[in-house]
């Protein structure tokens, strides 16, 4: 594997994508940041986690103009209002903190459009999980106890939010082959085999 | 590798997926259709290779009114006139061609719509090839001693003729990750690469 690589890893809902990462930076012995992010984030804004919970679902419209006038962060930086209480804010303030751990060392990040924001990043592969509907279907079924249609439509709200919020800030189209290095479909390949080819993927960019 | 796998791949012009394709194949010591595709099409239809070569790359537009009224094929099929002599005929028989090899054994199929001709078909695996613009340009550039603008303009103009030709008789987005179950960027893993991952993924699908 490359020296300081980053991989990041987007995921349709119920793919499996965010199981994915864990095994990926487990294999690799490398960090790996998902709810780990949002509370890196926090800490770094200064905001509590619960206000970057769900950015990423949330729609771009959806300003979240909210308590205080303005705030500094960890590091000294000053948010003004209007950057950190809409979704364009906290865009930029999670962009700093993707930037962060990038430079920190080797890692995976899900989601998120770090494969956007590190674009300029050197040894950085770009992953895209997906699956069948119907196989997606199922696995949420089993892990929130609901209707088929329910998860169905769960699921669709879900990757239309997903793939606006991505569109949105990257000016790039979301599951479209160009953005990722490897794109994997676990509903044929299983979860594992998806973090054993991404592992070999990795190891072929030396 | 399943009993019987048959591994379509589409493929970006100059992403080297034809090689990737040939190599896949060796590996695995099973069929490979390209060129000799369109030469058993051509058999199969009792039509001359040159009607076939290069149907993908045409604008579907492009009817091919020529030569005789009707013509009966090999296995003794009859075309009628405007079955075969216009791209819906010619992708018809093409298609019929297609899952003719399917079920003589395992192979790898390259382009022309494989992936959705077969979608029907136990144990396949549907991979992209694609990479970055700037390696295509350079490749294409050395492969036919070609100025960067000619290399770049050929690159899009047979791309934008491959995506129409995949979109107008499969009704899906050529280039889109749902319809892969494996995509690859060959300007970062290398053409070797590929074809290695393509062959741990057929290995997973066991």
């Amino acid at each position: 594997m490359a020296e300081n690589m980053i991989i990041t890893i987007g995921r349709q809902f119920g793919s499996g994508g965010r199981e994915v990462a864990k095994k990926v930076a487990e294999k690799l012995g490398i960090g790996f940041y998902d709810k780990e992010l949002i509370a890196l984030a926090a800490k770094e804004s200064g905001l509590s986690e619960e206000l970057f919970e769900g950015i990423e679902d949330m729609s771009s419209n959806s300003l979240l103009y909210s308590l205080v006038m303005g705030i500094q962060s960890g590091n000294g930086t000053y948010y003004r209002y209007g950057d950190v209480f809409n979704s364009d804010g906290l865009f930029r303030v999670q962009s700093q903190v993707i930037r962060n751990l990038a430079e920190k060392g080797p890692c995976v990040i899900v989601g998120r459009c770090a494969d956007y924001i590190l674009r300029e990043q050197p040894n950085l592969m770009n992953v895209f999980v997906h699956a069948d509907i119907a196989w997606r279907t199922k696995r949420i079924r089993e892990l929130h106890t609901m209707e088929e249609k329910e998860a169905t439509a769960t699921i669709k709200k879900t990757d239309k939010r997903r793939g606006s919020f991505y569109n949105f800030y990257t000016n790039q189209v979301w599951g479209n082959v160009n953005n990722y290095h490897l794109s994997l479909d676990t509903s044929k390949v299983g979860i594992d085999g998806a973090a054993q080819l991404i592992v070999e993927c990795a190891d072929l960019l030396k």
